[in-house]
């Protein structure tokens, strides 16, 4: 394959105008500078963020204004090289870490650069996004794949390098209960990251049965269907009985109050509640009992250094991708890989750009 | 002084028959087994949790149900030592730290014994204060006291090892700016602690202006006035103002949810809200604002580890107690000593047991 | 089987007498006060440890002066328990952490009772060891294991602890390369242990071939021969090459000089080396290189808080013990099992106490 | 003072051309690009490595090949800023970083920008000093001062944040014990910062009498004059006795083979023996006392992020540097400012670049 014939041919990306307006259009061409390099995408994820933007117009702080490129979960092959680019060379095939930090702010120095202010994030906040034929990128963000990694494992190590980044921020260590609350794509990953550094038993809540189903083929040895009838400390209660204890760590990845409620009623004393998830603005919690037994709350925002341990522990088979990714769709049908994945029929819907 | 004399001497301590109900009475003389000492106590400071048990009959998980020796922050000198007592000899002045923790449960295997179930907490739950004549206790909780410490300093060696500990678990490092909310005991010495540890700017709050300027005269560098009509968004924003910047750690020293609330909005990016003191049930905070920028939130429990660091920071210099000291009262009148505390009218008062 | 039968039965031990002079004999059965429990002893392994003390009389700083019972690698059967004690009950399956810390000193009260300087260890320093039909121990270093762990993975779970408080103190996180010098047991459950961490690439070293392909079979990706012909920056060179980048984290679990020298050659900038091991009094090392890289240098002593962590491990199966234990022998054939243990032929040999 | 009339001045630097062969002379006036800032200097403190290569045209890995400026500890006023910079401006008074890391690599990405492979450090490997009149730099590494420190003080931070680091490397807390081998510059700031950050008792060694005297009058609690004579444990045991207990914390700031060894026996068990300084290529230590204890033994090279703290502890008047500074020189003396901070006669030697 010639990747260097990538400047004569066309760019065709996913570009969203409005809720429910996304079209498959010509796109500008990117244009590197030295310090770049362009790619050729291959692979796409679809992101729960990706469907809230293209369905409200809004996710999170962004608010959609113009027309922009989602995508933010993908992998390609490096097409060309700034002058400046020593480490990629033309034909890498890499996974690509959606962000572009200033690298000059407090965060960025000390290693935080997940918390810099101007991050210029991939399909968001005036940044495009990835579902397209070329996207440029900083070479350093751009991580070289192992031989064994697929394309679209290479594509879902985004999601997996948010969930490892959360496990980190939870300090997991070998041995540990673990309690997730939501079994969505990202819980679910969280359960896989934490399995592989060690968890011994994981524990899976929901609100649907069919995905404590898939909870429980992938990455739970129990699972919890929690009904509207529950109180919070009847969840919390039940947790404890299934886990034959406490957890020691209890990852909140859906952002329901009553789910961080329960997370903090029952994580064992001294242990630790993060928080994966864009919650409501303000929250009732039991917070005294959490403070009194030195339970820890800590929140966990997008990805800082994990790309590199994402990539080493699926390609060591500690991590197994490949039962995740349960749909793959050609770039002409975005609008329904966008669907797929907001019907929850699907784990992990990736668009094969290329097709 | 002969303190062997100890045995031949009556107990007087001050017992807490009920609410508003504190006499001074004979009450038996302990007796050590081979692994305790008997402690002639000299210094007792008396805490809020004293004045609420004091005033209410309740504080905490605590409820009054029979008579029981107050009293918890007290100093004094070896009288009596256990066959198998190595360390300490009868003579040795000692500031009691105020636990016997169980030794076997996870929590004291693993150095968090403050977290111990069964602690066996001086005044609480069952087990009798100190405020007496003699005291028994676990040589290995009896840290002795270098001679350049006072009986009153080693009585307030107590609250200070609790703001210490409350420190170590906000992690405060050399240069930090700090926001401390409620400028009571606790505040202050989480003040002196802060500054012991490096923080270059302090700031506290309160809602009492004479607070406040005690708060200016020992530990912080601005003050904040805290009015009713404030919003939390404006606490924040004055704070962040007259520090030059959002504060590294905030440390929540009143526990009054608006204080909770504004702490969590004004601490900076990446930083930590530490929590000590018991709030209600259940409080509303912004709790997403908190987690997608990494604010971790953290509780502090009592003491663990801290009172030798407390010890050699009065000793050396760096922490100062003497100005937190503010009342001297002999056993007699320890009501009056709980009414001063009550008032809020001296910082710290220290009841003289042999007085 | 009735378990308080226990005190009706005759207590044999293996008992040490000098060098190459151990036998099986009647021991006292031992009494236990309110506080403590005994246990009918199942399956002990042989350590390293044992072999040297059996073989020479000495090892690190005990020296043989009379009879001692060896063993410390223990699984049993609580056969009576203290008026005291309360979460242990007759016929539950216990794995023995063979230590008594006096629970007292600085590091027993923060968590790192290990560096107790008077833990009365199993067969060491005057305390009795557990190779015997029956032992007293402390109830709360009895860990009671699941169902689905044999008596031989109880008593090997204790070499398992010390390999995983080695991998904490060491550090390791998922997605990193490790290399471990020695494919001896310790290296060998360092390996499960760093793999079950989330360890991507491990590699092992040894000077015996027949070890390489054990721990090829059980736990690393790549090995190396180290010959006495190479060089320490030799044996770093090969290291780097096989495992296509320098570790993370290497593990010294031999303590030949050379060793240590090229782990502190090969580790990353920013790295670890962690020792584990009783090296020489005085070694030659490449010093300021590691610290201008800032490696950090860390040792690890026996065990602290891991007992649980290896049990979840094991019994989750994220750790395979099995494969690990490769003799199983009588207690009649004690000298036989030191023998195999002294020849390298298995990798851990299991005496069966009650055969 | 119009800084802008930067442009139209000379620029002088301090040459040098070889050992023992420095020289003000002429400089082409650095240009700055759009990410850039001009830098007039105000004063640049000599260091030991400066000294190292102009008395000999090496130091550490760097040889002199080729005329270089000198100097890194500098502080000066922005002269003009690039077209991109926004958060500096003419006028601004900064204290200079004198590091220019490649933001990209593994290090950079993790907050260890200290370790990064190519750093462009000032007056080495190839990178212009800043001992001349105008100097170019990241505006992100030129860090604002409060109009309370001087200068001078400014230039001193630089060593200071080296000091920072490697407490912060080695972890020091409140009320330790810290021992400190070599009382030059780099030992004495260590003392000052470890004193801020809360450390109870410091004791100082070294074989000058003289550099005793000043370290007793400035940071420590005791000092050791250290005799040829002495073993290594000799030293340890005398250093134990003044500190009335093991350090829990040495800092090798000499590097010399006996205080290395030294620091490792005398640390206490658990505990950190941190090293800062550049030593020889081998060095025989007794490490597997020091590993089997638990001691950690850490590297600490150059600075990272602890330029802001440095500042603030200075501002604040944690730390006093006016006393550390102990000669001023003009431009024109550069070679009188080396041979006085190699003669050891004062502690920081500071020269005004524009007298």
């Amino acid at each position: 394959m010639d990747h260097s014939a990538a400047m004569s041919e066309a760019n065709y990306a996913a570009i969203l105008h409005g809720p429910n307006d996304v079209r498959i259009e010509k796109w500008p061409m990117p244009e590197i500078n030295d310090n770049e390099v362009l790619i050729k995408m291959e692979c796409v994820g679809v992101c729960g963020s990706d469907v809230k933007l293209w369905s409200t117009g809004k996710c999170g702080w962004d608010v959609l204004t113009e027309p922009i490129v989602i995508g933010h979960e993908g992998a390609g092959v490096v097409a060309k090289v700034g002058a400046n680019v020593r480490d990629l060379h033309v034909g890498d095939r890499v996974a690509i870490e959606p962000t572009q930090p200033c690298r000059a702010c407090t965060f960025c120095r000390t290693g935080r650069y997940n918390l810099c202010p101007e991050p210029r994030y991939c399909s968001s906040l005036g940044a495009d996004g990835n579902l397209a034929s070329f996207y440029k990128h900083l070479p350093d963000y751009c991580h070289k794949m192992p031989s064994n990694l697929s394309m679209e494992e290479g594509a879902a190590v985004q999601p997996l390098a948010i969930a490892i980044h959360a496990c980190n921020r939870a300090g997991i260590r070998l041995g540990q209960r673990v309690a997730i609350f939501g079994s969505g794509p990202v819980g679910l990953l969280c359960a896989m990251a934490a399995r592989a550094m060690g968890a011994s038993k994981i524990l899976m809540t929901d609100v649907t049965p069919k995905r404590l189903e898939v909870a429980k083929a992938l990455a739970a040895d129990h699972t919890l269907l929690v009904e509207n009838s529950f109180s919070d400390q009847q969840t919390a209660d039940k947790i404890e009985e299934l886990l034959g204890g406490r957890p020691d760590v209890s990852i909140d990845a859906c952002a329901f109050p009553s789910a961080t409620r329960a997370a903090m009623l029952v994580t064992a004393t001294g242990g630790v509640v993060l928080i994966v998830g864009i919650g409501g603005a303000s929250v009732e919690v039991p917070l005294s009992n959490t403070m009194l037994r030195e339970v820890d709350i800590r929140g966990s925002y997008r990805i800082a250094n994990t790309y590199p341990a994402a990539i080493s522990a699926v390609s060591s088979g500690a991590i197994d991708l490949k039962r995740f990714i349960t749909h793959h769709v050609p770039l002409a049908d975005t609008q329904r890989a966008l669907q797929l994945a907001q019907s929850g029929e699907g784990m992990k819907v990736i668009v094969y750009v290329q097709k």
